[in-house]
């Protein structure tokens, strides 16, 4: 019943000159969405192309699952020559072309000013480590901000850094909306738009976003570890009698009222209360009694398995979910119809479990598409986008500026 | 030297009827782009109206935070006139109107065919925690997909939570991402798009982007624990002499160089290669010795304190950066200047540290507006977007349809 297929950036040309996990995630986030998006690498590829994790053959897993839908060119930038390429590429004319995205670093670097000269309309994003320029990456911009303190066990004595680069992703997808803004704005004003983005930012923007700058700030010092607990409310882990975990989250009153009632322990909290002097109906004071409700929960928990856990709590509309190891959670998505995850040919890898951009456009997930090999559509890009002939393009080949895949 | 201000979505009006961190956050990242933000919540407030961190008076410094620059309209959209006026507002015409972004549940919901009844080419996205719609937060997410069996010390038996909500935010850029390409869409063929999102699909669709799906799909399993070293490279946290501690990382061969010059160790790591036939200029064989690479440039950092490793390191060019208490982030980040940290003076609150959003149009950061009083557009809403006159909102405020600020 809904409208629209999963491509409302057919047309548009994004040309993505980046590397590792940021750049890419935001250039790929496009394509998902139906953008035609160039990578750009050097020949031999750019530091990220044999990154971990990798197949039983060495093959990198990461590589292709980060620039899934693109084109592939190899181009060597960093000559005066493979530079010019690129420039006549981000600058191409049209009303859905024009818009390059980079994360390079150093000499080799187009800057806006260069693209605006060329055309004055142009859209670029610069992603960077630091505002200044400064280089880092996800986890030394976590450890910067302070969230490592404020993770893992409550008696754990050290910072605990994330696995999850939450920060590349997020920076990613701020890319990709700074670029779809900046169209926006093109097709409104003719006006084009040069935007820096430093990764350092992103978290202190979002952290801000919680508060817990405020928090800090009026606090003079970080907030402690409060292990798995959900900070300012009731959230925790429990073990199952069947040797599984689930996470049990009381946000608002209902899910209090849906977890006291799944359990039948209302009674029991109701003459906790007075004795207590607490309100658990509030957020505060069943996060300052969460170690008081977590015990009394615990043993419901550790008696039942999780078939029972489930029944009931579902049942009453508790918020909840269970634990899983990353291997259960791809089986069980494999097995979903409509499933942002499926497995598909990858070219040098052959069959691979994908995901789906997480858009439902219309209702349906929109299948992965497989990523290019590198160099793939060096040919293609060098024909059809910059209109050189089959005797330019084989001079590029012979003089070591362009590849195609090896 | 840059074309544009920071505000390409001047003229857009986005309806916002979300609670928490997702919908919110995602609104307030199109509001910080310039766009005109009407955040829609019950009269009361939402379930987030207090939620923590709060202030030493206990108002809320998290709701604020994540409703920046949006204007406040208080409706009882549970209620029938209520909600017709929820949707006249999220139909309302012209080319720049029509976009709705909701997380409601139950029956209270405007559904994307009643949006296009009203008007044909409306955009919409509905953001839910599972994709068919069971409730989900970020916490039982992340257990669901595996993340947190991978997270923390590594002798650590039980799985560790992450604080930071990551899927929350990546989710709210996502729908930001996905409304402006339905605005691209709408622009260029008229046509209007309604999207599911669900924080589900988020998190499954990021950890399929860095391989991580495929490899515990391989592997039968998921990944163990590898403490602070960064997966399949060279990265850990080292404490140096005056208690403080830095992530130094390792990605490239060029910054794996730095590392050695920098501590003086290359000539130890040349004598090791050949003697464990290791050639760590790989990532995977930095991976492989990571506990002896760590071990031999432990002392180094052990001797020395966090200004002399600071000026080494960089002398180097090395990649590093010092963990920092979350209040030492803060005050260092309002002290440099140009920051996306200022201290704002916020109605209910008083002056409060806020961040900025973290695209730099032009270069400079966009300093932070305040949020709204709960309610404080409610008239000038009625008045000016939906063309009531003083009677009938009088009207409306005496049946408790609508309130102004408490």
């Amino acid at each position: 019943m809904t409208q629209g297929s999963g491509t409302p950036l057919a047309g548009l040309r994004i040309v993505e000159c980046a590397t590792f996990v940021a750049g890419p995630s935001g250039g790929m986030a496009l394509a998902q969405l139906g953008a035609d998006v160039v990578r750009v690498d050097l020949p031999q590829g750019g530091g990220d192309r044999g990154r971990w994790p990798v197949d039983a053959h060495g093959n990198s897993l990461y590589w292709p699952s980060l620039n899934k839908g693109k084109r592939s060119l190899a181009l060597d930038f960093r000559r005066p020559e493979g530079r010019e390429l690129l420039l006549a590429l981000a600058t191409a004319p049209g009303p859905d072309a024009g818009v390059y995205l980079d994360n390079v670093a150093g000499r080799a670097r187009l800057r806006y000013e260069e693209l605006t000269e060329r055309r004055p309309d142009a859209i670029h994003i610069h992603v960077q480590g630091m505002p200044g320029g400064k280089p880092a990456v996800d986890y030394t911009v976590n450890a910067g901000v302070g969230v490592p303190d404020m993770t893992g066990p409550k008696d754990h004595g050290a910072p605990v850094n994330h696995v999850l680069p939450a920060w590349d992703f997020l920076c990613g997808m701020t890319a990709a909306t700074g670029l779809l803004a900046a169209l926006h704005r093109r097709g409104r004003t003719g006006e084009g738009t040069g935007m820096d983005l430093a990764l350092a930012d992103v978290a202190l923007s979002a952290v801000g976003n919680l508060g817990w700058l405020a928090e800090a700030h009026l606090a003079g010092h970080g907030r402690e570890r409060h292990g798995n607990h959900t900070y300012g409310s009731f959230g925790v882990d429990f073990p199952t009698a069947d040797g599984r975990r689930v996470m049990v989250v009381a946000l608002t009153p209902g899910q209090w009222e849906a977890l006291c009632r799944a359990t039948g322990t209302g009674e029991v909290f109701k003459a906790l209360e007075p004795a207590l002097g607490a309100d658990l109906s509030t957020e505060a004071d069943r996060f300052r009694l969460r170690e008081t409700i977590e015990a009394i929960l615990r043993p419901w928990f550790a008696t039942r398995t999780l078939a029972e856990v489930s029944a009931r709590l579902d049942e009453a509309h508790a918020l909840w979910g269970p634990y899983r190891d990353m291997s259960e959670a791809v089986r069980l998505a494999l097995d979903e119809p409509d499933s942002v995850v499926s497995e598909i040919d990858q070219p040098g890898i052959g069959p691979m479990v994908a995901s789906a951009g997480p858009l439902r456009l219309g209702g349906s997930a929109v299948p992965p598409r497989p990523a290019p090999l590198l160099g793939a559509d060096t040919d293609s890009v060098l024909s059809e986008d910059l209109g050189l002939s089959a005797g330019e393009i084989g001079r590029l080949h012979d003089a070591g500026i362009v590849a195609g895949p090896a």
